[in-house]
């Protein structure tokens, strides 16, 4: 934490520490955590207090007009149940299956020589994220529980508790066999921009925050970035639409968590349903304070019924071009009618951030066209976008949301943490070589028989 | 092939193929292997004129000093089989199970509320590599039977031969219902590096080729690269070294291929066997004219024998520490002696392009830390570093070897091209909703059960 420690002798120092945790069981690790959690509790006291100092100065900055109360909010770690969940949170991660050592792929090669692909960590994660210091907690969890060394920077705002609460961790590391500087916390802007040069030492950057960092960090390093800039996704109404699933559906997607990533932006209408569906459809929207951006068709099939909606003239606006590149993250929706499903997944793949789409129709051969040609990371039939997040999903935890398509895409739980190796043993008496096999007289052919294993035996 | 189209014209062309590509079944993929070979069959006589071109240009080039007849040898499309086993290959890879549509999750969500993990391809892959014209079918195949685009750039040596090849590959797309934009090649480096900025349409970069190809196309990206620039592959002997298995496996390693990348660069020996088994591996390898780069303990093992070795004078040498991070690529090893299983394992760890490293031990408990310790695509015990191969591995085939961690590492079979995206369904009368679920009266859990299917059933 020491100014004095420069970015090359942290990221090596954790590329020390992963390559020495290598030799350890996962036990280890999961006793760290509990020693951990201990940790937390014991210094409980000072951690709020150095909370209180980062609540004051934000205080002020809010005072002056410099912060929203949203933020100061994600600040304070005595809000609600936070610090409780934090610490059950620990336990939680330590209680998932181990994603490490699972045999993905094995093969006879030949008699005593044996191939297994099998996880294992990926190596020094580099996690950047903003000013909710109960994330320093948790990633430094799903980290240990993964097996990977992880250096963590969180925002500055709450630079005093992240201090405090990287301290307890340090401290619990200290009390089992695993090396201290496993996990590492790092205050400065300035740190991070040099760690994002060392490929050498980092394997992989998770940057956890809004669309600009995520951006400014893909474009600033050649180390793979794990996650997402953007979250635009898109409810289509089929020709064979249900009004009600429709209704449903639509008005969850936009209305269940307006900023967050997997709501929708954007919901495109079969222009064979705008004086049916498209009028119910809009009306629950203006219903729940929705705002709709629309094209010339969705606006006219609104304005000429025999009885305007309510909120219509505040409500309702033309659309532009861009207002379908837009991530509104509020109650507002873009709307365009088209004429096809072929259309509606041309206009998908071209507009949508690949992250989360929905189409909504009774028609199989639709459903089943729209989950291929729509190439996003979730395609979705008759259930809201909202749906794309790692707990839904069933992984017990959220690393993050992946709109990339190597290594991890959609929702990442413990599995994007771990790649595989390769592990090929002779048990041959006289070992195995290559010139053994091949075509001619006394070679061998490969046998490639599957073993019937779910761990490497030694 | 035209010069006067955009490297973003292919490119979008590219994408665009991709996607609507993705509404095809695969046995249309596996016709358009069939209409390709055809075509490369019908055209067989044009594209051995074509080639001649090459060589004879080649040729000049030799006479001059300014190619290697290797190089040569490699355009040479009627050397040998290489024709017919380029046609069978296309065959063989039609022949391969498909690797997408294949569900590695499932999840009950709730009732009628059906989550699917699913295997799909990637998108646009640019595959740039040598002078070698039979990897233009031989990528084509791999692309088509994983879904994917591909542009192709093979070395400016064979552009004559490419571009026939290339030409017979679209006319059998034109004859399926796939666009002839599915593959293309290009015939220039400015089109590559125009190519290289263009992250909107391509999703991953192939690299086949020697180091320095690999290093400048990964200095100049932000796409994903998949491949290996280095292959610096170790033996480690353990103290408990079997001395007929560490010369087998060293010899192998060594020699049956000195200038492939899984090929051993360097030998560690356990202080403890400078005089046993290491003097038995030296006489092997100096036996097979393999030249020795040895440390001051590994030289004075072999000095100090009463019988000097044949080629002694001539083929051992002293090392120094550049030595150890040298991919020698011929008959030469650097050999340095460590006192313990810890102290290679660092050495390597520091050392090795995280390619391929081997231990030759007796001791279950050295073979388990090595495997663990060493951090690398392949771990092996008592067998040949030459055994890390796509082929031998099993996989039918080899998209190339990567020495990244992400998405794919080690030898590459078809997996390596697809990724996977989630296809969730809802068949509830009223379609779902996350408001649906929560804590409180009314609302539901998750039930998260696994589901028995191999394939997404719509």
């Amino acid at each position: 934490m020491g100014s004095d420690i420069t970015a090359e002798e942290i990221a090596k120092a954790a590329k020390v520490a992963f390559e020495e945790s290598q030799l350890f069981p996962a036990a280890v690790r999961i006793d760290a955590l509990a020693k951990i959690r201990q940790q937390l509790e014991a210094n409980k006291a000072e951690i709020f207090a150095a909370n209180k100092l980062d609540m004051e100065a934000a205080q002020v900055e809010v005072d002056a007009g410099k912060m929203s109360n949203a933020m100061m909010k994600r600040l304070d770690l005595g809000k609600g149940d936070k610090w409780d969940s934090m610490l059950k949170g620990v336990q939680d991660v330590a209680d998932l299956p181990d994603p490490t050592g699972v045999v993905s792929y094995t093969s006879q090669l030949d008699d005593d020589l044996e191939l297994y692909r099998v996880s294992c960590p990926i190596g020094v994660l580099l996690v950047i994220f903003e000013a909710r210091p109960e994330v320093v907690v948790n990633i430094a969890a799903l980290a240990i529980k993964s097996g990977n060394a992880a250096i963590l920077k969180g925002g500055k705002e709450s630079n005093h508790t992240t201090h405090l609460l990287a301290k307890a961790i340090s401290q619990g590391l200290s009390q089992t066999s695993l090396p201290s500087t496993y996990v590492q916390a790092i205050q400065t802007r300035a740190e991070v921009s040099a760690l994002l040069d060392l490929d050498r030492y980092i394997d992989l950057v998770i940057p956890r925050g809004g669309n600009s960092l995520v951006k400014a960090i893909q474009n600033s390093t050649r180390i793979p970035v794990m996650g997402h800039a953007d979250g635009l996704c898109h409810v289509y109404l089929d020709e064979s639409a249900d009004s009600q699933k429709a209704v449903r559906v639509v008005v969850d997607s936009k209305t269940d968590y307006p900023s967050a990533c997997n709501a929708a932006e954007t919901l495109i209408v079969h222009t064979s349903l705008l004086n049916t569906v498209w009028r119910e459809v809009a009306q629950a929207l203006l219903a729940a304070d929705v705002h709709l951006l629309c094209d010339s068709h969705t606006l006219s099939a609104l304005a000429s019924l025999p009885n305007v909606p309510e909120r219509f003239s505040s409500h309702v606006h033309s659309s532009t071009e861009s207002s379908y590149s837009v991530e509104h993250l509020d109650l507002t929706i873009s709307v365009i009618a088209l004429p096809s499903l072929h259309s509606a997944i041309q206009f998908i793949n071209s507009h949508s951030s690949h992250h989360t789409d929905s189409i909504i129709t009774e028609s199989e051969r639709a459903a089943s066209a729209f989950c291929r040609g729509v190439d996003s990371a979730g395609t979705f039939v008759n259930a809201s976008t909202r749906f794309a997040d790692g707990f839904r999903y069933g992984f017990g935890t959220e690393v993050g949301i992946s709109t990339g398509r190597i290594h991890a895409r959609g929702p990442v739980g413990l599995e994007g943490l771990v790649t595989y190796k390769y592990i090929l043993r002779s048990k041959a008496e006289r070992g195995h070589t290559v010139g053994e096999f091949g075509v001619g007289e006394g070679k061998k052919s490969f046998k490639h028989a599957a073993i019937a294993t779910t761990s490497v035996p030694f």
